[in-house]
């Protein structure tokens, strides 16, 4: 399948739980743009209705992706080839939608998903044997919100340590793409020389 | 085993392949200090031989362990609960030895290993049944030093994409921690419901 990954800056919790709208920061942008690059993702959307900040994304990729970002450091040039901006989940869709020719899958990821619809090893398996497209998705701030999760085809269980090496699950969502990147996507290990 | 990260800021190559020593970022702080404690990491060493960067480090995990960072946020003080600094790799030896008893087995990671001493399944197999401890090293800017990575016990090849999903391979080091310590210790997926 295509993969693509999208931030979602709203709808969100906040630590209350109520929906709110987060920042784009400036590092997510370059560690998803990089994880995504390096995993093989096709497109990496930042998703926030608020167009200043969309502009602002705009902005940033654009001068890593020419001038004098692309002069400074031609490797990260390629990870921002990625990053792309919505308004909103469904508009990322409907340019996936227009991209392929067809509408993508979705996924949703969280900390607190203890019951998925899908392992990630069955994931995987569709993800490299089958036609199509899939978003997995991320959220910001608290997590996505129960009603933009539900909203989703798919729903990944929250990652976490073998029994034993204990429950507390707080990373960072730049930490939480790259695993759950690597979980679908990544290489096994080869056996040592 | 009793597990322990450590992230080097000397000696580290710079763009150019010259040995430098990097500064502290707050944000490796946070996000490693997530992961380790996610991943049941006993400690996580910043490592660096400039003594304003250690107590900066230092200045930072107080003020989230204690008083007005852990009021707002508890759970991130369970995180720095792990951080710990070291002016050098050797000195952070030292500290696990006298806490545990013995000499950690040190392993080094870098994007540019290709064929590494040990495989991810075979460190984890070792790590979740043997007694003992390990401290698992993470480079810095372009990696730590070929002399570094040479003292280590043991090398780790570079995590990479299945192939196909192609040979990009540029990672922040938060994303590189994350999934090595998701590889190393994580919990295999459960079969969905």
């Amino acid at each position: 399948m295509d993969i693509y990954t999208a931030l979602i800056h709203h709808p969100v919790l906040d630590k209350r739980g109520a929906t709110v709208t987060t920042a784009v920061t400036n590092l997510d942008i370059h560690d998803l743009a990089r994880a995504s690059r390096s995993y093989g993702v096709r497109g990496y959307y930042v998703v926030t209705p608020i167009a200043q900040q969309r502009s602002l994304v705009s902005r940033i990729a654009a001068h890593w992706r020419q001038g004098q970002g692309r002069q400074f450091n031609p490797v990260r040039a390629e990870a921002f080839e990625t990053v792309r901006v919505a308004s909103s989940l469904a508009a990322a869709i409907d340019d996936i939608a227009q991209e392929t020719g067809q509408r993508p899958i979705t996924v949703a990821t969280g900390a607190a998903i203890d019951t998925g619809h899908i392992s990630y090893e069955a994931l995987r398996q569709r993800l490299l044997t089958e036609e199509g497209a899939c978003l997995v998705t991320f959220g910001t701030g608290w997590g996505l919100t129960s009603d933009a999760m539900e909203a989703m085809t798919l729903r990944l269980p929250g990652v976490h340590a073998v029994d034993g090496r204990d429950g507390y699950n707080h990373l960072s969502v730049r930490s939480a793409v790259a695993i759950i990147l690597d979980r679908l996507l990544g290489a096994r290990a080869p056996a040592p020389r």
